[in-house]
């Protein structure tokens, strides 16, 4: 699809379409594509909860003020940021020595500089880990798009219910849902809210 | 373009050709294009400063590690987000009554959920700020690519310095850094680092 359509064409979508799956093979073709996206040092401090099941959104749905649209979706994507990310835990690190040929000075700097970066305090392991899972999430909703497959991300949730709920670490943050499926076309779509432009929110220095 | 090349192709390109510029009116329409991005009750808490002068350059580069990239591509932005974006002082909220027929009660109903869901603690505020704002430079980079320009986002940076050198708000916070320009092709670029997959971040329920 034409990039400059797909942004024109990308709406938030109120009403899915019940009858109308996702199978897990587009699934991982959309995820596939979205995690392309650039992430710090590559660490990519995000995994994803899809649910597709009955059984999932009916313990979802009481989490996101009862949306319908919890239910009307065939997956909704519980978008997980790693607060923890930059440690050694993360596999990336291990491909990372790989790839520099087993330089393990050069990867040890490599986890002091994020370390310093992203976990000198509680705030900025927050900040690491919502602001890269936001790129995460935008790249989502693109390559689904970009498969005809419209979304809706939410925030309007219990982020702390839905830790609880599905279990997440301690290091781990709800960053938002994201609800994929087909537009209810029997519904009315909104016109588009207007956007702040590059007059309004951009200095030049 | 074609969105499937363009995630292909969009690379976080570590050198740029410091001697073919972005005028203002390209980086206007690679703005306009990007704030189509969604946020929550379309709220866009985010700002940006482009740094396109020598002095600008300047002033940033000490703030970023040094990276010669900050010198060498023709605009870098920086990235804010808005930790009290929700508050009444967001023009948002302006545009929204007039889209509701001026049905005040319907907006300070919205005003409200989005003070409790995103202003009950620093935490969410942060929070907040970041994933939208995360959403926003992740539209830019594409946006920008769509348009043939190349970006590199940068994280390893000096966060309070910035938040200070260029007189940020006590409420705005330091998202990230995006170099935009063309890829010196004089220079070599790296493979790309691989990605985990769907089957390494996916749960199913």
């Amino acid at each position: 699809m034409d990039t400059k359509t797909l942004f024109k064409e990308r709406r938030s979508v109120n009403f899915f379409d019940k009858n109308k799956p996702i199978d897990e093979t587009l699934l991982k073709e959309v995820v596939d594509m979205a995690v392309l996206a650039p992430s710090a040092f590559n660490l990519q401090p995000w995994r994803i909860i899809a649910i597709r099941t009955d059984a999932g959104k009916n313990r979802l749905v009481g989490l996101a003020n009862k949306q319908e649209k919890i239910l009307d979706a065939p997956v909704t994507l519980i978008i997980i940021g790693n607060k923890d990310g930059f440690a050694d835990s993360n596999p990336v690190w291990d491909e990372m020595l790989a790839s520099v040929g087993g330089n393990t000075e050069m990867v040890a700097g490599a986890k002091q500089a994020a370390t310093f970066l992203y976990g000198s305090s509680e705030d900025r392991k927050l900040k690491f880990a919502e602001s890269n899972a936001g790129l995460l999430a935008m790249s989502l909703m693109i390559a689904a798009k970009d498969k005809g497959i419209d979304s809706h991300p939410m925030s309007g949730i219990d982020f702390d219910g839905i830790h609880k709920e599905f279990g997440l670490k301690e290091s781990e943050t709800v960053v938002m849902l994201i609800g994929l499926g087909y537009f209810d076309s029997s519904k009315q779509l909104f016109p588009r809210r207007p956007r702040r432009l590059f007059e309004d929110i951009t200095t030049i220095i």
